[in-house]
């Protein structure tokens, strides 16, 4: 990796992390038992890809301030969909990134209902993340109105039930596809969206940014996959191999691995190709769409 | 009750039923399983009192448009409130409205989702109205902040999980109060807030409708208490006696019931010489504030 990119998204994700950090120590009064159990499901260690995204899609199209604060949003709805992810009537699973997941340490109330203060709580970040940028309402209203049509029923909980859905079913390819653009697919195109949105960014780039977003989201689901086929629960700190277990179809197992892991590539090579065509090819975003491709965990 | 009160308000109910069954029946593309959850939760039958005090605070100051489309935002996170409320990690209860509720109609997983998709619905649903309003951009978002603020960890989420703590313990007067001032006072106060906000109230009179607004909150959870406490299950269309069964502290519990039903027709009769003194006693307004201390299902 190019050393100052390295450097630059190593220092975003750190504001990501502090923005995080603060937010889940402010404004969440009651009771002690949810601001506890929200604060452990925002603080979990992450890559922050989504919020790298918007940070980098922002500044791909000029943007000069730090938008943090509008990046964490996006990562407080991904945090959620983990939370809720892992509950027992889901995928009922004990273990992510390391630590018990949000329901083992504090009860499936307490996690359902933090999953949804989250929600609530990242449209507030969002309409504040705004207001700090300094963008004129109607862009505010814009990127709430992206972020929730991503998070909701024709985005990723939408994709969320489908793929419970298919548990034990034999899936095509086709079907496959459907549950992870709308499951993973939406949300990092959100990201990208929404960073060009914020840096002021035309329809056509702002057009070209989410359709790059659709190739890497659903590259980045395929590959989630393939690591869950053939990673330890150490490597991935969380439990590996659960998709197999639950007899859940995915593109290692409808494919094959090899095939999927080339699927995934092509993906991202189509992502990156249409970045640079449209010219919004700076150096961290590229480097997100190459981490997607080759990431380990 | 007065003729051409009891005409409008029921006139403005069919409109919000009539937006509701709209809303669950369009752009809810997949999967099948969770529009069908949506649209059975949306669908209920219910009253309306959210709805109808965010049309009636608009009229109360002046709004002139149909604010229908708004009210059935608000009762959208109301609607989700109750499906989650009745989830097994939470109230386990199985009868709604004289119905199954939704996870007994359609599992777990589905209607856990479906309140999640639920909050989003209603966020969007707050930016569509506004614009149908010809709201300004910074007046659509106050109301979504309105909204998410009373929906989130701090009001209404807040509570239930801070209800559901308080379940087989001891709690005193003050502690119920900052549960139901949370858990339902704070929709209630932001149906008001936002049927002002609509109007282009100013600032004093938004304020002393969102004051209004927490007494009648109040008040309603009170009577729901002395009601659960007091009716059947044929009246009420759902599980009367509940919160006994749960071992649940409230004003009935607490205070007895005579003392809560005065307690809860005391904080009407406040709400209702505010709204007076500050000159906004519409007609439906008032009604409404009567209703509440006088319903009996």
């Amino acid at each position: 990796m190019n050393e100052a990119i390295e450097v630059t998204l190593a220092r975003w994700k750190a504001r990501i992390d502090g923005e995080l950090a603060r937010v889940a120590s402010n404004g969440i009064a009651l009771p002690e038992s949810l601001r506890d159990a929200v604060h452990y499901s925002l603080t979990g260690d992450g890559k922050r890809i989504r919020g790298l995204l918007v940070m980098a899609s922002y500044d791909a199209l000029g943007g000069t301030r730090d938008a943090s604060q509008l990046a964490a949003a996006v990562e407080i709805v991904h945090a959620y969909s983990l939370v809720h992810d892992d509950l027992p009537c889901m995928d009922n699973d004990s273990l992510r990134r390391g630590r018990p997941t949000t329901h083992r340490a504090y009860g499936v109330a307490a996690a359902t209902i933090a999953g949804v203060a989250m929600v609530a709580l990242a449209v507030t970040q969002t309409v504040r993340a705004a207001e700090s940028l300094g963008l004129a309402p109607a862009t505010s209203r814009k990127l709430v109105m992206v972020l929730m049509q991503a998070s909701g029923a024709t985005g990723m909980v939408g994709g969320q039930l489908m793929d419970l859905e298919n548990e034990g079913k034999v899936v095509s390819v086709e079907q496959l596809e459907a549950v992870h653009r709308a499951k993973t697919g939406a949300l990092i195109a959100a990201s990208l969206t929404m960073g060009g949105l914020a840096a002021g960014g035309s329809k056509q780039a702002v057009d070209d940014l989410a359709r790059a977003g659709e190739s890497l989201g659903l590259a980045f689901q395929i590959h989630d996959d393939v690591l869950d086929a053939t990673s330890s629960s150490e490597t991935l700190g969380k439990t590996a191999g659960i998709d197999a277990a639950l007899s859940k179809s995915t593109y290692a197992s409808t494919l094959g691995v090899d095939a999927a892991r080339q699927k995934g590539d092509k993906l991202v090579a189509d992502a990156m190709g249409s970045l640079k065509a449209a010219g919004l090819h700076n150096g961290p975003l590229m480097e997100l769409a190459r981490f997607v491709a080759a990431r380990q965990s």
